[in-house]
């Protein structure tokens, strides 16, 4: 990305085993974040031009000496976080926050071959390496569905609880996919677009709510006996986003935010009247990675839904363009 | 109160039954909160001039005509919010946001009789009438014990965990007590007071940490391997204090805050990167008032201790005065 709205696909050198700790994948697909579209937008200010991309599936091309459990040849899934998964952070199940960590964005993924450093505590192989139809669920779970799921236990999604979900793109829809797979009673998406809609009601959306702001906060409470949800996910990061979620959720109950904030800014109104808990920040996605793969796996889930365009990564430009002009949802790259 | 710093004593119509659920007490004794101290210090509009005082522990004098679990002659304690106690918030014991909720400051609790809106839901009797010497730890209960306690409960504080409290008032020192009472393993209590920090370690703090700001934080971190604490109390309400209480926290661990916040703004840098939970607002003490007070009238806790001033209620203004120079922790009234 050379400056907001101008990204080009260029060749680079290959990256090489910097340290011996460090993995080489050869990509199998990569894709865009919505979280790349603050940059694109020109929200959020990056060192020009810069690789992007930090979600990844591939096959493990070359190891660093001191790599033990994953080897050449295997097909791997790794977060947009790498950890060293042994660290007190790590062991508490938040490897985001791994005291070693590194950000696979500066790697820039959105690219043919990646470097993946600490791989032993970042990447986690596949059984076999599979079909290609698979490819899309499991490029979903190394970001958007474990940053949803995520959402979804921060929220404290769980049976008996009615849950909303503040925010349509892939990490709103697959967050609605995580409640229901975690056994919520009641999912209500908050969307105005037919085509997310239709993906939030197959991902097991039990309720649709096409108002946003106080309305779509009273549409809530109507739900609710007046109260509120006992879980809210927050996956669009804007004030008002937050805001919405935090006003939709009933007093005891807990908002899992993952948008990544941008012009937030809470105070007494939101965080004392309310008394709604509020968790979240960037996804523990290591911590869910071996269960999301099984589910994959065993067809039980199918979060690769979110992907609605396909292109080569020569069209990379194209794929940001449209899902910055919502003609996507999720931009898959083929390498 | 007339103006910030301008309190006086003065007499007014005794209460009356106003509704057929209302209870009117004779009160055995009151107290100046910290919370007061707000409107006191110019920091907070209101009305004046205003009666003021939400805390309250007395004799049921009379009662409504449908007001059937206390009755006259019985001592009772209630919260600073009176409640219904049935809604479906109170019975997800969230009283403090109680449907048909009336705030006791409103009523003027610094006072020799006290209308109690709500009795059935809101007043929960003792055994027998207590000993003059039990009334100081029965009146914490009906808002500092209490909001200390779900301080430590939102913060999730208990066995194994290491806990911070932010705020050396009545509110965070009972917090301290909270926290070990529920199983905190250590816990850690910031102030630069020497008659704070010993009734601190009196209730149970294992740690004094003098330093605020970043090296408060510090401190902290030196004492978990790095990481923060588990569950951290915020007892006091400033943005600095806010921003304290959660870059003490470890990734993954809670903040619960009880302080009324004054100027507190949280954006990114607080809500993202530091993966930290943060649950709290208006304490519903009616949740734990019964537990409360058999812990009490037990003698397992004596929260009583946080009351180093008495005075009869018509120096009410040198009760103030005290707080505010911070010459006392908490002034307790006799009426």
């Amino acid at each position: 990305m050379y400056a907001p709205g101008d990204v080009r696909f260029e060749e680079r050198d290959d990256p090489t085993i910097d340290e011996p700790t460090d993995a080489i994948i050869r990509m199998s697909a990569t894709c865009v974040c919505g979280s790349d579209l603050w940059p694109y937008r020109g929200a959020q200010d990056f060192d020009a031009p810069a690789p992007f991309g930090h979600e990844y599936v591939g096959i493990v091309e070359e190891v660093g000496s001191e790599v033990s459990t994953v080897r050449p040849g295997q097909f791997v899934v790794g977060s947009f976080i790498a950890s060293d998964n042994t660290c007190p952070n790590c062991r508490a199940g938040y490897q985001s926050a791994c005291v070693d960590r590194r950000s696979m964005a500066a790697e820039g993924a959105q690219a043919e071959m990646l470097r993946v450093p600490l791989a032993d505590g970042t990447l986690v192989a596949t059984p076999e390496v599979p079909d290609d139809a698979m490819l899309p669920s499991l490029l979903a779970a190394s970001d958007v569905l474990g940053t949803g799921w995520f959402a979804a236990v921060a929220a404290e999604a769980g049976p008996g609880r009615t849950v909303a979900v503040v925010g349509d793109g892939a990490v709103g829809l697959l967050g609605v996919l995580a409640a229901r797979e975690l056994g919520a009673e009641r999912v209500v998406a908050f969307s105005r677009h037919e085509s997310r809609q239709k993906l939030a009601l197959e991902f097991g959306a039990t309720d649709i709510v096409e108002e946003r702001g106080e309305e779509g906060v009273g549409r809530i409470k109507d739900l609710t006996d007046g109260v509120g949800a006992d879980s809210v996910l927050e996956c669009v990061g804007t004030d008002e986003s937050f805001k919405q979620a935090i006003a939709s959720t009933r007093p005891g109950g807990t908002v899992g935010y993952v948008g990544v904030p941008h012009g937030v800014s809470l105070g007494a109104p939101e965080l004392f009247g309310p008394q709604v808990g509020l968790r979240g920040g960037g996804a523990p996605v290591r911590r869910f990675l071996p269960e999301l793969l099984e589910l994959v796996w065993n067809g039980q889930i199918d979060p690769g839904k979110v992907f609605d365009l396909t292109l080569p990564l020569s069209e990379v430009a194209e794929g940001y363009r449209a899902m910055d002009e919502r003609r996507a949802i999720k931009t898959l790259l083929q390498p």
